[in-house]
């Protein structure tokens, strides 16, 4: 009924995250009436990320810059690298404004159940990185679930065992509790429990 | 952070409707990740869209065709006109395949606080159109609102002034009532006091 053309990218835009079929297709209808001011430049937009974008060599981050302005930014700190499961957690942890050292994406978290095993992982790179001398902690911010601890626990073996009696890594994670502002009865047991045990004299 | 062709990327898909600035970036992210599979493909897509569909200069339907394929099919009813505020009605229409006639889209509606009036509407097309000796019916299918209903009596009362003795036209608007599996409670006043007012027979 709309012609091939605009039912593919209905389609198109029905894939991204957040959208589904009928937001799709209020959002190609958006464009097609705003050709000039929303279509072209998004299209525009599209072409520029995806020909300028790049992930960087060093960390994963993704910029037009290589290595990425992180990396190669000389304010920040070279002794701490945070090691993160995706590109998102390292963005919401810049816009935290609270880490100043580097970054490193793993792409991925080891899970048995979707056959994810070490190999599937940056983690050749981040252990070359973290075997630098510069370099005193490794802060794992993985995600608070089976997969991200396991591959928490299994980074620092694999770290641990890198060590030389010359260079030795601190090896941190995220401290779990109850989030700033959340409600206690939101929270899943394990939180909860956790934020127990963990309890602090205040 | 995410450098400015990523956050630019952003901002324009933050504009879709649907989208906030929190589904952007996970929409943008998203594509960035899959730039050969999403990211150039809905590139493309756009592109299409661009350079090949226009507003039918008969009906205002989007298409790539000129006219389009609904003014353009021989199968349908040329007797009857549904008149609709926009192509996503248009399109609404076309979906519940209720209707076989050919479309007139308005591009708006009456409003006299948005200082829109009969001018900004694609109204001489439609009374030209009505005009033809093969047109039987015009369908008012503007939403149940003030402007919907506005603009409703507006049309109907310029398609009556243009009647000539060879040829009359129906006029004739939706029904209103309760919508097919809503709740009454769900309803608002007018639409359930107006269903009231309009009780069949069972
Ligand atoms: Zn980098
Ligand atoms: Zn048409």
């Amino acid at each position: 009924m709309a012609g091939p053309e605009i039912e593919h990218l209905m389609q198109m835009l029905a894939r991204l995250p957040g959208l589904g079929p009928r937001s799709a297709r209020r959002a190609a209808l958006y464009l097609i009436k705003r050709r000039e001011s929303a279509l072209e430049p998004l299209a525009a937009a599209l072409a520029q990320v995806a020909e300028r974008v790049r992930p960087c060599p060093q960390c994963g981050n993704f910029d037009t810059a290589s290595p990425c302005s992180l990396c190669a930014d000389p304010r920040r700190d070279d002794g701490v690298i945070c090691v993160v499961e995706d590109v998102d957690d390292l963005w919401a942890l810049e816009r935290t404004r609270a880490f100043s050292g580097r970054y490193h994406v793993l792409g991925g978290l080891l899970s048995a159940l979707d056959g994810i095993g070490p190999e599937d992982l940056h983690l050749p790179r981040l252990l070359e990185r973290a075997g630098q001398p510069v370099v005193q902690e490794i802060i794992l911010a993985l995600p608070a679930t089976i997969e991200g601890q396991t591959t928490a626990h299994y980074i620092a073996d694999r770290l641990k065992a890198a060590e030389t009696p010359d260079h030795s890594l601190r090896v941190s994670g995220l401290a779990h509790g109850v989030p700033v502002g959340g409600e206690l009865d939101y929270l899943d047991d394990g939180t909860l429990s956790q934020a127990l045990r963990a309890r602090r004299p205040v």
